[in-house]
C-alpha cells in the first residue's frame, strides 16, 4: 500500500483543479510548468511521440535556411498535399492537409448533425466530445475481460443492427493500444452500404509491428476517410501538420470553409523533407530504433510486480495499477519528474489505469526504475 | 511607348496562365520560383510587410531555445490570447487567435448566409469571394475621380438606404491605401442599429501616420468585430498568426468549430515576444524606420514621370501607369527581378494599375531605378 505525503496530497489536489479546468484533456506541459514552477519535469510520458524522429527533424531544421519559411506566405494546401503525396503514395487530389489532425477532425465533425455514430470506447476524448454534439453515439466498449480487443463478430452485429451513418475507428486505438488488423478492417468496410461513412484515425499506424494501414485501400472508395496526425510519428507537435485521405467531394466541401492557406511555413518545410529520399531512409531507421525501444520497454514493464501492462500496437502502454492510480501518478510526477496520463476521467474505461508513452531507451529505463521504486514504498 | 521582347511576351503569357490558376490571388513567391527557375527574384514587392520588423523577429528567433516550441503541443488559443492581451491592452476574453487572419475571416463569413453585406470595393479578394458566397453584396466603389477616398456622407446614404446586415471595411484599404479616419469610422458605427454588424479589418493599421485603430472602442459594443493580421506589421507570414477582437458570444460560437489548438509553436513563441518590453520597444523603432522609408519612397515615386502614385496609409502604393501595366509588371519582374501586384483582375478597379509594396530603403531605391529605366525604354 502506498501513501501520499502531505506535500504530495496538496500537489495532487492542485493538479486536479488544473485538470478539471482543461476539460477532458490533460493539462499541457506549458500549463504544468507554469502552475508548478518547483516541480522539475524530466520526462513527458503523457505526450505521445517518437523522440528519435524528433532528433532527426531537428538535425535538418537547425541546418536549413529557415528564413524564407518565416518571411513568406506558405504554399497553398494543394502544394503541400503534393509533398505528402510523394511520401505516402496517395494521389494528391485525395489529400487534405490540416493544421494538425485536430483541424480536420473538428471541421469534419462540425458537418455531422443528428447522425448515428458508431464509436469504439474508450477513445481519444476530442472525438467523443465532437461526436456527442447533436448526434447519437452508439458505443462499442472495449473491456478488460477481453484485453481491450475488439471482437469483429460482435462489432458487426452491433453495426448491422443499428445501421449507423458514421463508423469511427481509431486504429491502433488510444488509450488501449489495441489494433484491428487490416483484413478485419476491410471486412468491416465490406459490410457497409455506400451511404455509410467509415472514418479511421491512423495517427498511431506507424508504430504497429506489421504494416496495417488501409489508406491506399481507402482511395478506391467514396465512403472511407483516413485521418492522420504526423506529430506522433515525427515528434513535432508544435509544427501542426496532419492530413486526411478523403473522397474528392469531401475535400471540395471542406475547402470552402477555409483550408486554402492553413499550413504554416514550418509545416511546409517539414512536408518538403518528407519528399527527400535521404530523410525517408533516416526516418525508417528512427522507426526501427523506436520500435526496439518500445519492445524492450514492454518486456521491462511486464516484469514489474503490482502493475499489469497491456500489449500495445501504439507508442504507449495502458497500465493497470494495484494501488490508487492517482497516487502512482502523483509520485511519478512529484518525486521523479515523470508526467504520465491519469485515465480516471476516461469515458468507457473503469478501473485503475494510467497511460505511459514509450520514450527513448534511457527515459524508458528511468520510468521503469521509478515505477519499481513506487511499488516498493 | 514600351514594348515587350519576344522572351518577355512568352514569359508574360506563361505567368498569366499561372495567375489564372491561382484564382483571384497572385501566385506565391514559391510558385513563381518553381515555374520560372531562370528568373531571379530579387525583391518581392507583392508581399506586404515591414522588413525591419522581420529582421527584429529573426534576431530573437535565432537566439531562442526553439526546440520546445517544436517538440510540444502549443498552448491553447486562450493562453495565446493572454499574450496578445498584454500587447494590445484588449481583455483576453475578447480576443480570438487565428491561424492567420484568413482563418478568422473564413470561419466568420462561413456563418453568413443570405446576408446583405455592404462592402467597399476594390478590396482584398478573399473578402469579396467569401462575401459573394450565398449573400447579397452592396458595393460602395472607391473611384479614381475622388482619389479612391471614401465619402462618409455618400457612404451613410447607401448604408441607411440598404440597411445591410454586415458592414465590411478594410482600414486602411487594400489595394488603394486609403484610410477612413477614426472619428469617421465611429460616426459610421453610431448610425448602426445593434443588429447590424460592423467588421473592420485593421491589418494595415500599424502603417498609418496617426493612431487610427478602433479596437479598444470596439470592446464596448456587441456589434463590432476587428480583424487583425500580424504578418504585415511583423513580416512573418510563414508563422501564421492573426487575431480578432470580438464580442464574447461570437468567440464561444467559433470555438465550437475548432479553435482550441489552432496556433503552432512558432506563433506561440511570437506571442510571448510580444509581451516583452524590450521587444515592444525595438518593434516601435522598426515601425519608425519603416515609416521613414515609406515616406521617402512616396516622394521618389511621386517624382517619376509616366507613373501616378496615390498617397497611402498602408504599406504599399497604388500606381497608375501610362503604359500597359502588364508590360511594366513584366519588365519589372523579368529584367529587374522585382515582383509587384498586377491589378488588372481586381474587381471594382478599372484602369492601368499596379500595387508596389514599400520595402527597406535599399530595395525601394532599386524599385525607383527600375521604374525610371522602364519609363525611358
Amino acid at each position: 500500500m502506498i501513501f501520499l505525503t502531505e506535500l504530495e496530497s496538496q500537489f495532487y489536489s492542485k493538479f486536479s483543479e488544473l485538470k478539471s479546468a482543461s476539460g477532458s484533456h490533460s493539462p499541457s506541459i506549458h500549463q504544468l510548468i507554469r502552475s508548478f514552477p518547483n516541480v522539475k519535469i524530466d520526462i513527458d510520458a503523457c505526450y505521445l511521440c517518437n523522440p528519435y524522429a524528433f532528433d532527426l527533424f531537428m538535425d535538418y531544421f537547425v541546418n536549413a535556411d529557415i528564413e524564407k519559411y518565416i518571411r513568406f506566405y506558405p504554399a497553398l494546401n494543394s502544394e503541400i498535399a503534393k509533398n505528402l503525396s510523394v511520401f505516402t503514395g496517395i494521389p494528391s487530389e485525395k489529400i487534405l492537409v490540416g493544421n494538425g489532425a485536430i483541424e480536420l477532425i473538428s471541421s469534419l465533425f462540425s458537418q455531422f448533425k443528428k447522425k448515428k455514430i458508431l464509436m469504439v470506447l474508450p477513445a481519444f476524448s476530442a472525438y467523443q466530445e465532437l461526436a456527442e454534439d447533436d448526434n447519437i453515439i452508439i458505443p462499442y466498449y472495449l473491456t478488460k475481460e477481453y484485453d481491450f480487443k475488439l471482437n469483429v463478430d460482435d462489432y458487426l452485429t452491433l453495426l448491422l443492427y443499428h445501421k449507423p451513418d458514421v463508423i469511427l475507428i481509431i486504429n491502433p486505438n488510444n488509450p488501449t493500444g489495441t489494433l484491428i488488423k487490416r483484413n478485419d478492417l476491410i471486412r468491416i468496410h465490406t459490410e457497409l452500404t455506400p451511404s455509410q461513412l467509415l472514418i479511421v484515425d491512423e495517427s498511431f499506424i506507424h508504430f504497429t509491428a506489421e504494416e496495417e494501414s488501409i489508406e491506399l485501400y481507402a482511395t478506391d472508395f467514396n465512403n472511407i476517410i483516413i485521418i492522420r496526425s504526423l506529430s506522433k510519428d515525427f515528434g513535432i507537435a508544435g509544427v501542426r501538420i496532419g492530413y486526411a485521405v478523403m473522397p474528392e467531394n469531401y475535400i471540395v466541401n471542406l475547402q470552402k470553409t477555409g483550408y486554402l492557406w492553413n499550413s504554416n511555413g514550418f509545416a511546409q518545410f517539414f512536408s518538403e523533407l518528407l519528399t527527400k529520399t535521404e530523410f525517408q531512409r533516416k526516418y525508417a531507421i528512427s522507426r526501427l530504433l523506436y520500435h526496439q525501444s518500445k519492445n524492450d520497454f514492454f518486456v521491462a514493464l511486464s516484469e514489474l510486480p503490482r502493475y499489469k501492462v497491456y500489449p500495445s500496437e501504439g507508442n504507449f502502454f495502458l497500465i493497470e495499477t494495484m494501488e490508487d492510480p492517482s497516487f502512482v501518478f502523483t509520485k511519478l510526477l512529484f518525486e521523479f519528474g515523470i508526467y504520465c496520463r491519469l485515465l480516471s476521467d476516461k469515458v468507457g474505461l473503469k478501473g485503475n489505469f494510467i497511460r505511459i508513452a514509450s520514450k527513448n531507451q534511457s527515459d524508458n529505463h528511468k520510468i521503469i526504475l521509478a515505477l519499481k521504486s513506487i511499488a516498493n514504498f
